[in-house]
């Protein structure tokens, strides 16, 4: 019997096959359910040491659409941080003003640690560039919705495979569902060894390429990625390559694909990907962006115990 | 037979005479009833890419106050917009989140661009030096309620008539009502001649001064703006306008003024009206400021097919 | 009949010993309640001129588990400040849109002000070095239940006596009680004199030393405090005193402590209370800080006449 009431949701490594699946069957139960209130009375503490609107806004939709409350900060400069506090006093402090802390900080491992200190489910909403767990959730309960199934697809990732945490975390959570997956980037933004070695060790077929050219006919998902100037030391490297990989329709249909193809994105995008894509029947990052709700509402009302 | 049901609130141009009276009655109504839980399990995007506290608590409580939920930011700092996102990408994903978007943005035309790219309905919420519908709707309802009618009043626009928005939209709206109007400014910030035009082809009685002097006595109705620092390239020619429409009561008092006078001001304000004025008859701009809850409750809820 | 319907909260001199006790106890009462919605389709304006996410997250948190909503601001960027606005304008303007107001400003005087132009209730959360009257309930509160009693305390204060108001108005409020109280810090941040000898006159026993050594074993309570670099002018000064008052389970151990010993401490804390304290049984600093809750749902529901 699987159950989340009480679980941090940190790392998407946390959760085995029949974990996932049973979250995102949970996300879809709720998507059909007309209004509810089953969070009535709880409090989340939305605690965003580093801005991400969406990431927030999504959290807080979810949790105010069951009927919960929310309390916060959208950005560092409002807290105690400035005063020189520990995030450890911090969150032991506001675990007594909720019932469940989000938590996205800037700093690798702080997720984890807020978990070992308080009592309190902990969801990690970001932890520098180590996990993103939700996202991943949403990013496969978009994939299972517009494809049908998760089961063998060949998906091929774009962009920022070095420091790309979504795609670290999907590709990790695909190999479950026997995906085939191709790896396309610049070299120097290429998948990080180890991590393609522990796939291959779980028995996913690997491919890296330097472009889309001859492959896109291939994939079942194209799961494309902002190539982030932040993310470079130095900016004459960013400019090499952030035009190379601008995805455009005249491109896929030059290239040629599947006729059910599906294009992923995390957003936000600049200009990786163009808007010639928006109107086409491939281009499903908007609804991704908003399948963040119904998966969100799953995870805070599994953690909270309020469903099963 | 009216209905706001999905409509979009861009401008008030958009609105015939009829609309306008609908809203403010609606308004009259939801003021007088008790508490009301209409927007139950409803949720409103409040975005703010400016800062406008007034606007954004006004429609806040609003919201609250007729049982919705409020997510949002308050400033653009948050935002995605610092990754280079465009607005257009923003409101289509927030679009996921929420009911309703209320938008408040540095640009002209941002609400109509926002409006043109999501299914529900858009508040604008100020676009600039634009549009401020809602502004004027509570100006509306604010001289409505404290002369007993729109019609046929004599108004005096005192201040910055050239870059006020919220005096052209009132004047548009009143010239509904068989207004006479008063434009008293100093020669740099006068009404934009094609504006003046316009009213004058609807056969509104417009008449142009330098000062109250001699006009005052004839006036219904006083509109006072604040003389913005922001909107002059030239500091120096800032500081040579700021004290010339200084309101005081004693100078109302010198000028003349009818018994029933009302002095408004969409506020904040600075130094450009006295404090002596504050407890007068005639000065109406803090309940003004307070008629934005009932105005915004009766437009949030017209369109959200709450009430009819 | 005490009651403290419609009564603004400003200063912990206001209350009579009869008045805190029934606040204190109001808070006991609401802490054992069940899920309650007694302040159902209320909405408090939190104004925040001064980041303080603790008491901030405190309150909100009070008012949402009261059923209530909030509309406001964590920091005064967002604010109509910026334009020249005065203090008074905003918060006749916010009245409109609340029921309730709590303020936060760095000016001395500014709840006062606020409460003396609005109809509605104001809580101050904190005016400069003034008064922050939640915390002294709270600190009042912690100590009730963690030593059985209010009556016949023996404290000891420790660090900044000089600037910190939370010693102040917890050293005027435990006069009532029949407290002996030892004042301990460097001679700089020694307490006013005036102070010290108001309460004297109050027949309170009063001792100011330079360490805790040969004092600590004779305490019931210690109170200690952060040394705030930003009340000092001179930072080498800053540097002379913060190590001195470090408080450590060592120490306290080397020094010798009562058994039933509790350390309470505003928070947050730097580097003047170590890690090594947390697990001992008289660190009651965390339970101090979620006591915030209760007791702000105590005065939030009483001054809205809520509860009785």
């Amino acid at each position: 019997m699987i159950s989340f009431k009480q679980r941090d949701i940190i790392s998407i490594r946390h959760f085995n096959k029949e974990e996932l699946l049973y979250i995102l069957d949970l996300a879809k139960r709720i998507e059909q359910m007309e209004h509810t209130d089953i969070l009535r009375g709880k409090v989340l503490a939305s605690l965003f040491f580093e801005p991400s609107t969406r990431t927030r806004l999504s959290f807080e939709s979810a949790m105010n659409r069951l009927g919960g409350m929310v309390i916060g900060f959208a950005e560092p400069g409002v807290t105690s941080v400035a005063k020189g506090e520990s995030l450890s006093d911090s969150v032991k402090i506001i675990e007594g003003y909720c019932d469940i802390i989000v938590l996205r900080h800037y700093l690798e491992g702080s997720a984890q640690l807020a978990a070992d200190v308080v009592k309190i489910p902990v969801i990690n909403a970001g932890d520098g560039a180590n996990q993103h767990p939700t996202q991943t959730f949403l990013d496969l309960y978009t994939i299972q919705k517009t494809k049908g199934t998760l089961e063998g697809l060949t998906i091929g990732f774009l962009g920022d495979l070095k420091y790309g945490r979504t795609v670290h975390s999907l590709a990790y959570a695909l190999a479950y569902f026997g995906a085939e997956m191709y790896f396309i980037s610049p070299p120097s933004l290429r998948l990080p060894g180890d991590f393609m070695e522990a796939l291959k060790d779980r028995k996913v077929k690997c491919h890296e390429n330097e472009s889309l050219m001859g492959i896109s006919k291939r994939l079942d998902v194209i799961y494309c990625t902002r190539i982030q100037k932040e993310r470079f030391a130095d900016p004459v490297e960013f400019e090499k390559v952030r035009g190379i990989y601008r995805l455009s329709k005249a491109m896929l249909e030059e290239f040629g694909i599947k006729d059910d193809l599906k294009v992923l994105h995390p957003l936000p995008r600049v200009d990786e990907m163009d808007d010639s894509l928006d109107a086409t029947d491939f281009a499903v990052y908007f609804h991704q962006a908003r399948n963040g709700v119904p998966v969100r509402k799953a995870l805070l009302a599994a953690v909270l115990g309020a469903i099963e």
